[in-house]
């Protein structure tokens, strides 16, 4: 019987068994998890710790004993330690005793994740200075809270988990700091967008230092200050929130090539550089649609994406992804913010001639009381006149308009084919000219 | 000086006056407009009769004043009662003080909208039985709520307007029944996800009566019951709200011709079939993207789009509209509902052969409180694999997730094309799989 071994039990690891299972039912497939928690949704954690998702439980998509089920075997607190290529094994430690195995594979699909990055300062394990990447990582924060009740709260870092933490823990009564070593909060959007956000985060009372490098954490028990150069930012509980980088050491060690931020580099069809090993998810690259290069972009989606890749062509089928866009979006408080494709920014990297234009109209009709400002952008390659990139940030209504403008993308659309397009209206849902319209009229 | 004059100021009358501003600033522009509103949003008078639009100050975009201030002449209660091609004049009927004189004009836009259509049914003359398409509409019926405080209230059509009114008036404390003659209520939509439209409206407390042909009213001094054959529906209040005829027959009698449903034929350029009239917006035809014919869809959007191209090119510019896609959306109660393309039925009357898929998914992640049901809809031409319709019914955050598939079907995309696209996921915005991608992946 041919061997299907797994490591990592999240979004890429569980979607890549389960659709190996699909495909290959007679695959025996075990799934090798580090934790004790599998297949949980990573994005709602800050929800869970704010108190809005009620329980672990439902963040929890697939139990073991489902798995099972399926006949797919999942051993949680097992740690892979070492592949060994030539003999196609992994050691792995079975972290319930302490114990080390051999587990042969003829086929072996990585999926085991980023951990969050540790900035540079001084004292980062200091009791109350944590992370959030996992199901634990929650548990010690709303310990923490519970335990101290603590009243000032320092976030570093001002990405999605970042802000959604800063709304989170405002919840909690906390006074909240945003410090971000950027010029800007939210590094993926243009500043002209981050901005609205910004000032909207500093009117509800959120505290934002941009440009500023946490230097270290103070502390005797417990962490008491944020220490940024000579500021002092006081504090009795810190977040860092200063994006994550991929586990990807123990694939290096084995001579599986590693690709850009130090992720394992796949192809299209999640295939790393050593055959019959795969990889997916925040552990590996993915491909961008646009620029046509390796990228590196955590998320959930391309996560899922990639697991079913790798999943259906470890169990012999036949699957690749196109690419990606990096299409985002967040709730923040009352504010929605999303973004696909290139940002300005990217579009310099990548030396790209861009147009862009951003206007601001509303979510609804202005005389509906559900309607809010939305600023929006479009940014469209000079040459070819299709539209690369597009950024949303305003309220309720806002946010998922960024899925047509990413449709847009995927297909390779001008802004002259979209122009006056027969958008969805009704004034509780939009201006008569949708935001989009208005936005692509500038184009002219 | 060269004249334009234009026959309506609601949504494409006043569209088209400003655009031809924009481009001849020179141009006389006269604006006749039979009623005493002008520039008003029309879609929010179910909202003003609810009472969440709370003055109809509110839903005025531009007042005759603001006009002038662009050097549009606006005279309302100036009713046009004949158009006299070869002369290149207009009869108009000063209403208010009965005078009629002749206007002359070299260019001339038409634009006069669209009535309620009166089911043949006796006595819908009677005092309760209302139509809603205009502020004085509104405010009937507003003052008939006032004085009678009517408990059992017949809606005669289940359209968008009569189902928002269904809502609206609920809100005024009364029992509402909605009486469609066919055999399902969302004309525009398939049964399939009309009927969860249907079961959500009944679950709420609304009669819902389909397959029902409304025949009579009956009452003395007001109404007292809506007959439809031996069916006595008693109400105190009836709105008919069963679709709209254009107001072409002034254009008629002056030789102008009509096309599908008696609306006056215009060409792309919203050219009529007589040189130097345009017709725009409820009044006239509008040429469909997919089917490459004339129809007729009065909407707000349409209306204003055809109001600037016939703007344009009545001041001598060039503008033309592609064609629309019938994309529709409307809020009921907790429920959107939204369409764009064409229907099932549409493509067995056009003799498209097609593929339709839906699914039942989630607005949000499942784990979310804000997670609510949704049912999409994905039909695709059978020979090209094009998109060609789309539908949708769910709460809060479906509706517009209509507008990624417009701008598919604009564009000409496939289902393959569009197939694992990345669309935006975070917890309070989309399941990890967007109910669009899970629909698109049928059609694998």
């Amino acid at each position: 019987m041919i061997k299907l071994a797994v490591i990592g039990g999240v979004a890429a690891g569980m979607s890549a068994a389960a659709k190996a299972r699909r495909v290959d039912p007679d695959l025996q497939i075990t799934v090798l998890v580090e934790g004790e928690y599998i297949s949980y949704g990573g994005c709602g954690l800050p929800y869970f710790i704010g108190g809005r998702i009620k329980s672990k439980e439902a963040l929890i998509a697939r139990t073991v004993e489902q798995m099972a089920g399926q006949s797919i075997e999942v051993r949680t607190c097992h740690s892979v330690r070492k592949i060994n290529i030539s003999a196609r094994s992994l050691l792995v430690e079975n972290l319930n005793d302490g114990g080390f195995y051999d587990e042969p594979y003829d086929r072996l699909v990585i999926a085991c994740g980023a951990r969050a990055s540790i900035p540079p300062a001084e004292n980062s394990g200091l009791y109350g200075v944590f992370t959030l990447r996992t199901i634990p990582d929650s548990l010690a924060i709303i310990d923490y809270l519970q335990k101290y009740r603590p009243r000032k709260a320092v976030i570093v870092g001002a990405g999605y988990i970042g802000l959604e933490m800063a709304e989170n823990l405002l919840s909690h009564d906390c006074e909240v700091t945003v410090i971000q070593s950027m010029q800007q909060i939210l590094p993926g959007m243009d500043p002209d967008l981050a901005i609205k956000v910004q000032q909207y985060l500093e009117n509800q009372g959120i505290g934002v230092m941009t440009g500023t490098k946490v230097t270290g954490f103070e502390g005797r028990q417990r962490i008491e200050a944020v220490l940024a150069g000579a500021i002092r930012c006081p504090a009795d509980i810190a977040i860092l929130a200063a994006g994550v980088e991929p586990n990807s050491e123990i694939a290096a060690a084995a001579g599986i090539e590693l690709g850009i931020k130090k992720a394992i580099k796949v192809d299209e069809r999640c295939a790393t550089s050593v055959d019959g090993i795969w990889a997916a998810g925040d552990c590996a690259t993915i491909p961008h649609l646009l620029t046509g290069q390796d990228s590196y972009i955590a998320l959930g989606t391309n996560a899922n994406k990639q697991g079913r890749v790798a999943g259906e062509n470890a169990a012999g089928g036949s699957a690749s992804i196109r690419g990606v866009l990096g299409t985002t979006i967040a709730q923040i408080m009352d504010m929605e913010v999303s973004r696909t494709g290139l940002s300005e920014n990217e579009c310099r990297q990548a030396g790209i001639e861009f147009i862009s234009h951003t206007i601001k109209s509303r979510t609804a009709a202005a005389y509906c009381p559900v309607s809010g400002a939305i600023w929006l952008k479009i940014i469209a390659d000079r040459k070819s006149s299709r539209i690369i990139g597009a950024q949303i940030a305003g309220f309720a209504g806002s946010g998922k308009r960024i899925d047509a403008l990413a449709t847009a993308i995927t297909v390779g659309s001008t802004v002259d084919e979209l122009m006056n397009m027969d958008l969805a209206y009704s004034p509780p849902f939009s201006p008569v000219w949708d935001p989009i319209l208005i936005a692509l009229d500038q184009f002219k």
